[in-house]
């Protein structure tokens, strides 16, 4: 086994049913660098200990996944989904600095699809849009980086009515790129005739907060959610996509993120290390040689 | 059973499983006074005789659907998929001629998706956009105009590089109006953060050159081809749309294309009858009332 590209993070996401011990375990013993959390493993186990963990693992924090949903009316509904999202951003804080140096504190954002019942989804827009400006000062205080992240359009109306790349940056445009930025994620732009141009306005801005890689292949299984496949196995040309990512100027953690039946039902670290392999093979070849990523935060 | 809206076309596709003469027989027998044809029940029984009894049935002839899939490399392969085309080419010429007074010849074009074993999305598009150079004159001659349409992104790998209104219209922009517009359907762009400005210069520029309706609903069937609906069955704002559409100027006939099994495995009345309820609950109100269409060409 080769040693794993050191700007490669695992998502994990893709390890979904480890722990947070299995997570850290597997990762950082297939020679990983760096780790993406979801947050239902960190309160298994509770934030101050998740952290004292993270450090022990010697792993850098990548991003933490994640919060958002917030494209509800007015109410009850959205004052708890707000307040879920501060603790979130409370979270990355601290999952950041117990990280390895170089870890990032981003927040990856998923905006939400149409409330029941609605057809207004640029309704639904404005609220994300009204959430932003509520959270961005917190996010701020707290040297967080909210990461919006648009989905593919089969998700617009039950996850996600940001869909584009494009659509995230004018959604962030009003606030500082240090608090709102935006996750590139191969699977779901890579369909988007500007997904080049945006790529490179993201990073003019200073915006691509995460870049995430894994691959699109058809026929799409009966869950759409988990139809990602590790990178090289479909048909996302990650060469040009990871090149302008790269020129763009983004030096952090490039994360593996794949959502995927078969691969929830892999020891993980089986997963850890055939991911770490296709990265190599798919991926790494088009990032910039550096030694170590530069921190994405000081 | 109320009247169909005299704009009302019933795209055959709906109706995948009949034959011409069932297809024109339960339209026309519906109230409809226009319909979309498939190429292969055209087929079935030959150009001339397609013709003759779509004349017999009175109905106006809304458009041909469908031809495209020009995304290959140079070869016989790509010949003879443009030798398709314009056969179709003719036999639009020859339906739009034999419909009723109002008739559109109109085409419809889907892309094709990537081909066997390619990655690259650009690559394919430039070949879609020779492909148009190609077959253009022969569409002028011909008196058609030829209607691409974007498909959903996630038909983007297997099916259709094109994936929004803006995209297509970029792609028709070298050709006059009459010759390349575009095909706008609800269920492939409703998500589209551009939809209603891309809806407002494709009108400006006369390039709408058919508008369908379906709805999108969650969760998506196995086969996400077939996961179309009624108007009003799921989440797409048609009044918005719809609105955006008339006031685009587009004044001709609106097509109901719906994939959907069970639709399939219904009884090609009853599928009449509701597609007419519905397009008249969900649709008809944000037409324009015009006593009846304009043609679409002259």
């Amino acid at each position: 086994m080769s040693t794993p590209h050191p700007r490669l993070s695992m998502n994990q996401g893709t390890i979904k049913h480890s722990t947070l011990d299995e997570a850290l375990g597997a990762v950082a013993g297939g020679g990983y660098e760096s780790i993406g959390l979801w947050r239902e493993p960190v309160h298994d186990v509770g934030l101050a200990e998740a952290a004292r963990r993270l450090t022990a693992s010697g792993l850098r924090f990548s991003t933490l996944c994640r919060g958002g949903f917030f494209t509800m009316g007015e109410g009850p509904a959205r004052r708890a989904q707000l307040d879920d999202n501060r603790r979130a951003i409370e979270e990355t804080a601290t999952l950041a600095s117990a990280g390895a140096p170089g870890s990032a504190a981003v927040y990856v954002l998923v905006a939400g699809g149409l409330p029941e019942g609605s057809r207004d989804l640029i309704g639904a827009r404005s609220r994300v849009q009204d959430a932003l400006a509520e959270l961005a000062p917190e996010a701020e205080a707290a040297g967080v980086t909210m990461a919006i992240e648009p989905l593919h359009p089969m998700f617009a109306s039950d996850r996600c009515v940001v869909t584009t790349l494009k659509q995230a940056l004018d959604l962030a445009e009003p606030f500082d790129p240090s608090v709102v930025g935006v996750t590139v994620d191969t699977f779901h732009i890579w369909w988007d005739p500007e997904v080049l141009p945006q790529i490179a306005r993201a990073g003019a801005s200073g915006r691509i907060a995460t870049y995430q890689v894994c691959d699109w292949k058809t026929p799409l299984p009966a869950n759409v959610l988990n139809s990602r496949h590790y990178p090289g196995d479909g048909v996302i040309d990650f060469a040009t996509l990871t090149r302008a990512v790269e020129a763009a100027g983004y030096a952090g953690d490039v994360e593996v993120e794949i959502f995927n039946d078969d691969v929830f039902a892999t020891p993980f670290d089986e997963v850890v290390a055939r991911t770490a392999e296709t990265f190599g093979a798919a991926v790494a070849p088009h990032l910039a040689a550096t030694p170590a990523p530069a921190p994405a935060r000081a």
